[in-house]
């Protein structure tokens, strides 16, 4: 197998991050934004939506999208719950996150992050998705303030999947993570999961 | 069981869908925009990421997300591929489906067909939506060029959560859909489905 990882992206890092807490090596392609090593990749065919993460297997099978490699990779492993209720909820934060959280979360870090798209990050702009991050983020912090894990009673692939851009919510994204103290423990609580690798690791 | 639905979404009529192809009938709360029903069902705390739909499982679980409650739905059905990998590319249809589709081709379409979204569909915006609606639309069509259904060889929840936003791309969100004719094809496919219900059926 090969992952195409985009080293900065959230979406490309939830993919590293549960290969590390597998215990899993697979071999990795950098391809970072505005890098030669994108454009071969994108024209050599390996990318079916145009972007990272996107696993290839080795008889050349593509699987695109963060979250879908995370259940693939998942399959027969204690991060996808045994009940089906719990897994449906899993899906329900994974969806979400895709939908909602990414878009605002995410996508507000990136307009400070990466030099070519500050042009985008207009005062409106900025002040809108900050508003809506806090109240994405307060989703979670309610829903985390009576439990430890987002799923059920321990750790899932929804959990991976959140922690991907919220992590770097604060220092990225500029959001007041110190509104969100039961947010805070979960992300302390997944980074001292055994074989945790951050962002940049 | 008890869904609550807006009769006008997208992400609502793919459910309502896969109930009817099913052949299963549930309760059905609709929650349109701007009405009473929409406010008492957030007040009463049935949508936790206070949007439609949602399932309301009998014993009063709560499950948001179209796309998680397709997969709940579908679980022992025809509509999700026994074998792994095409459940794993359904899955990345469905994220990309939440994560680039739905925010491009539901929107513009939003923007147009309900009033008090109006005032947001500025030139630019919509100039800008359709550009990059008809590049997600192209990587459907060259995909369905060779197939007929989006995932291995029959129908699946792929089918019908893509189906959800895109027939409904040309007469709402203004796209050109005469560009796409594997798309058509396969809206085609997927309206003669036994059990098929139309979005204000």
């Amino acid at each position: 197998m090969r992952l195409y990882s985009m080293p900065s992206s959230g979406n490309s890092y939830k993919v590293r991050l549960l290969l590390s807490l597998l215990g899993r090596d697979v071999q990795t392609v950098d391809v970072e934004y505005q890098t030669q090593a994108l454009d071969s990749a994108k024209a050599e065919g390996h990318m079916p939506f145009g972007k990272a993460p996107v696993l290839e297997l080795d008889d050349g099978r593509l699987l695109p999208e963060s979250n879908a490699i995370l259940c693939w990779l998942g399959e027969g492993t204690d991060f996808i719950p045994a009940d089906p209720f719990h897994r449906a909820e899993m899906l329900s934060w994974m969806f979400w996150e895709q939908n909602q959280h990414e878009g605002v979360v995410a996508v507000r870090a990136a307009l400070q992050y990466y030099p070519h798209r500050r042009a985008q990050a207009t005062p409106e702009r900025m002040a809108a998705l900050l508003e809506s991050g806090h109240a994405l983020l307060q989703i979670m912090d309610d829903h985390l303030s009576s439990r430890e894990w987002l799923v059920g009673g321990a750790v899932s692939l929804a959990d991976i999947c959140l922690y991907g851009y919220t992590h770097t919510a604060g220092e990225r994204g500029g959001f007041d993570m110190a509104r969100f103290p039961a947010v805070n423990g979960w992300l302390a609580r997944v980074a001292a999961l055994p074989g945790y690798k951050g962002l940049t690791a």
